[in-house]
């Protein structure tokens, strides 16, 4: 129905995180509507995205510029290094705007289900810019899992010797969470983590 | 955050029906993750779908080919033509399975609130379809709203003084639909509709 173009557009499309086969045919019933308006500047987009942008070779963040802009940035506090796992992590955080600091991402966590090792992530790199000197603080900021603790605990090993202060993001109540409706491990990270009134 | 190719992607993406500001960013950054297996090769779909996909000159419906697929299909019914809003409609009835014959598609419906008119509407070609001969019956598979209605009363005065046998598609309980999880006019244009147990 259509011809082979609109089954391999909605094919792709469903592959996208979110899109199911239902709204892959709705997304490219859409753009077929508008070929010239919608389909063509998104393919445009796609491939200049596609063509500019490259991991940056300091801290693997994506940008089409390397260093990345947040590397480049005179104003970002460079003896701060944030430890994400992704780049979309980084950009929740440049979204929250919470960090002064310049970025290492990992790609990932160590997992043993996975087959993920110290060799499949970033750490060697950041091992090296943390003894390359200037970084005063190391902080952590890895998923609540048992992979991102994990993680975490390896980290803190290989940069205690490097003699840098190293910290993790705290662990609690989301912003507006009742207490009711969260998981026993939240609330007993929340517990915890309990600071003086 | 990585520079004007992303955020034009992520807006571009955006746009799409289901997408919003959140799920943009992920899919962004899957397709960033992966450039070449996936980034260009939807980047050339769009293009080629761009490229090759027109309007029906006979039925309206999406196709590579003209006339579609449908139309040019030596099996189908040609004498049974179903009128439908959009291309979505068809692609739904044709998953289906359900019609054996052939389309024309409306290209909406009237709309006093969005001001739209039997001139806005692809009218004039059906009753030329109708008027050049060979169709027997066509049903109308217009939504059940307002609108659809009104389009449904207009089509069957125009379509009556050609001689051609009219219907429209049943209204009713959906499969599976629960009589207590309905809303008031379902259930009425399933009493309305009922037939001989």
């Amino acid at each position: 129905m259509g011809g082979p173009e609109i089954e391999r557009l909605i094919g792709l499309l469903s592959r996208l995180p979110g899109f199911g086969p239902r709204s892959a045919r709705r997304a490219a019933l859409r753009l077929l509507m508008q070929p010239e308006t919608r389909m063509l500047p998104l393919a445009a987009a796609l491939e200049e995205a596609a063509r500019a942008v490259r991991p940056c070779g300091t801290c693997g963040n994506l940008d089409s510029r390397d260093p990345c802009s947040v590397c480049a940035d005179p104003r970002r506090d460079r003896t701060l290094v944030c430890v994400v796992e992704g780049v979309g992590d980084l950009w929740a955080l440049e979204r929250a705007g919470v960090h002064r600091g310049l970025y290492h991402v990992l790609g990932g966590t160590l997992s043993a289900l996975a087959g993920v090792g110290p060799e499949e992530l970033s750490i060697a790199p950041l091992l090296a810019r943390v003894a390359a000197g200037g970084i005063a603080e190391v902080i952590l900021a890895l998923g609540a899992t048992v992979d991102g603790a994990t993680t975490a605990h390896l980290l803190a090993d290989r940069l205690g010797p490097l003699g840098v202060s190293i910290s993790r993001v705290g662990q609690g109540l989301p912003m507006g969470g009742a207490l009711d409706t969260l998981d026993d491990g939240t609330l007993a990270a929340a517990v915890r983590s309990r600071q003086p009134a």
